[in-house]
């Protein structure tokens, strides 16, 4: 088999991103369509958050799986964009305000409790296929980003459509996200595809790419099999 | 075993990082006596660079077993201190600026062709050890750093006394560290006394420091046995 050229593989990676990503998942397509309850948004805003809790984390092995100093610092930026730093408040803070938004405190946010295990065990297993990837695979599993600026901006439209009791300033980390998920998805797309060079190489970009939308995915199965009580 | 009290594990914490530190290695201490050759200076240079290279992807593994994100945003600095950033150049940038000085051009430094495997081994160890530790063992093993802004200071006196041929701002690495240190080595031997309350944790503690200085040893042993084409 030969390899696909550069921009061949790009589209592959873009269809392959499409095929399952999680705004088709019949939750989420709920979620944008108004017809969640209070306690059903609740419900997907504690447990992403726990997906959000997990993205510094996988960042962090990637940046241990980089060799290269320039890679490092463009990647770095990521985990300051979720942890913040001294001059602006993270995506984490930025969630809890979110939560705090639609009734759940901070405090009981960050303590993980009303995770759902299934949810746990979804967004665990997207740390673990960082963790035991190659950089470039792990690169590949964050190519989802490609596509959420398009998904965040059309739930902010949803959300301040639809779930109008929700300030419209709790709803920060989806627009603040635009241009950081358009910056980092541009440039993890240059990197795989100027790195994935042969048909093996780029077979297995595809392959944790599927891996990462299929998690993406579990998360939203747990969310919406979630019991009445708590949803 | 009763746990220590803070002031008794802090006082063990540091006698242990004493113990075997690596300015008593017979090379550090003829490297200070102003007893190294030109060719034995650049292997120094050379292998204790590939130990320079470990610093961030170790850090990186640290940042990962970290669950929050206060704690993050703090280690992160030590990532930005080594690789550099838009507003400074790095440790590992500046120790470039070091090779050229002692006579190795900077690519080859970064090809790490030189490095003599022993020393590789002693390294890589190191990393392997922060991998597999857990976060506080892995922040134990950093306590070396405690020592660092002493050492550096007499190292920068004797290449001035003993090197002369070495230019004075060849050695801006080992002066810009020594603030960094300084705090680095603060913060961690606060978050370790601090989290480490148990006899069984702070046995831990001290086990992980040991293991850290006798990896420093041996990349000195790797690099004072290196044959004589190479010292």
């Amino acid at each position: 088999v030969s390899a696909l050229s550069p921009d061949e593989f790009a589209r592959s990676l873009r269809e392959r991103a499409v095929e399952r990503y999680h705004d088709r998942h019949p939750f989420h397509v709920r979620m944008h369509q108004g017809l969640l309850s209070r306690a059903e948004l609740r419900t997907w805003v504690v447990n992403r958050f726990y997906y959000q809790t997990r993205i510094p984390i996988k960042d962090a092995l990637i940046l241990s799986k980089a060799e290269d100093p320039a890679f490092r610092r463009r990647w770095i930026r990521r985990l300051v964009d979720h942890d913040g730093s001294s001059e602006a408040p993270g995506g984490l803070e930025l969630w809890l305000r979110l939560g705090e938004a639609v009734g759940v405190p901070a405090e009981e946010l960050v303590a993980l409790e009303h995770v759902l295990p299934a949810a746990r065990t979804a967004c665990d297993a997207y740390v673990e296929l960082v963790r035991s990837a190659s950089l470039l695979e792990a690169v590949a599993a964050s190519l989802t980003e490609t596509l959420a600026p398009r998904l965040l901006e059309s739930r902010t439209a949803a959300w301040l459509e639809h779930y109008s009791w929700v300030p419209e300033e709790a709803l920060a980390y989806f627009r603040v996200r635009v241009p950081l998920a358009e910056r980092d998805g541009k440039e993890a797309l240059e990197y795989v595809v100027a790195r994935a060079r042969t048909a093996e190489l780029q077979q297995r970009c595809l392959a944790a790419l599927l891996d990462k939308t299929r998690l993406l995915w579990r998360l939203l199965d747990a969310v919406a099999g979630a019991p009445a009580e708590l949803a």
